[in-house]
């Protein structure tokens, strides 16, 4: 039996995304987010709310980066995701977060996360979401495997359950993509 | 040290979305799709080939379903999403799964996959992207919490790792949303 819950933005896994950007200031921000994916192959789309200071910050610098929130820095993405700039605009520092400037667009790459899209942004849709063109991604090499790419395991990325408002980290791998086929008869 | 990769279509987590739809002659389709995310409250963005039945079969009949796919049913997913409607059209039954006719939009509900958004199509944008308004979903009770809500830890969603075409479980639940930012300094 299935049980019918009506319309829910539930969704899984759902990512959990640190967006960071520059303010009129040039000070660093952050915010997370879970609703948004992948909108082409070089493309990432977010639906954020407009009265985020974020949201400015990304039309004033036509760049944002998304990190990938992991297990090491739960808490920080968090607290980042709970708290204002409007209301604490030292949010990054007081998280204990630090930045540097992207080498590719007009935004802060969070060193504390070890993985991150560096985005320009490409427009805002009719219906107010973000796309942003991903022009580089840059990993810490403490979670890259042997072969020099980026290792899952050792990213150990978080995700949101929004029926909940709970974090889940990503478990074991399963297998390879692409399995034969036949097997299944 | 971070490395540098480029633009890639890197994402944490990503999900497996298996794609319900009804083909011309009626017959249900499914494919895997890894790119898409919520677009707002109550709406999905998926990213398509356009080369795909289920692309014609979406505009046909203004309608899909969105399914997770889950731990106990990986193979199946994995399966609709290799292999093509164009070449096996009977793919849904030779991975041995099911449908049922969703009592809210004109397409399947593929009944072994244990949650699923039904959606009617808003549009496709510009870009290509599918569009669907959320308008409802339905959830097996095999796979609800005490509280009547879905459990992600009953439900086991898997990601879908595109640096290595491998496939990543759910883990375990980490911990509540808006925590006391306090406790970071």
């Amino acid at each position: 039996m299935r049980k019918d819950f009506g319309s829910k933005p539930w969704f899984y896994p759902m990512p959990v995304l640190v967006i960071g950007t520059y303010g009129d200031d040039g000070r660093a921000d952050a915010m997370t987010a879970a609703w948004g994916g992948l909108y082409e192959a070089d493309m990432v789309e977010l639906c954020l709310s407009h009265s985020h200071k974020t949201f400015d910050n990304i039309i004033a610098h036509k760049a944002f980066t998304v990190s990938f929130a992991d297990m090491a820095h739960l808490r920080e993405a968090d607290y980042v995701g709970l708290v204002s700039a409007h209301s604490e605009p030292d949010k990054l520092a007081r998280a204990g977060l630090h930045t540097e400037k992207s080498a590719f667009v007009d935004a802060p790459v969070i060193t504390e996360f070890p993985m991150a899209l560096e985005c320009e942004l490409v427009k805002v849709t009719e219906d107010g979401n973000v796309i942003g063109r991903i022009v580089n991604i840059s990993v810490d090499e403490a979670v890259l495997a042997g072969d020099g790419k980026p290792d899952a395991a050792k990213l150990k990325p978080i995700s949101y359950d929004g029926v909940r408002n709970e974090y889940f980290v990503l478990g074991e791998n399963v297998g390879s993509a692409f399995h034969d086929g036949a097997v299944l008869k």
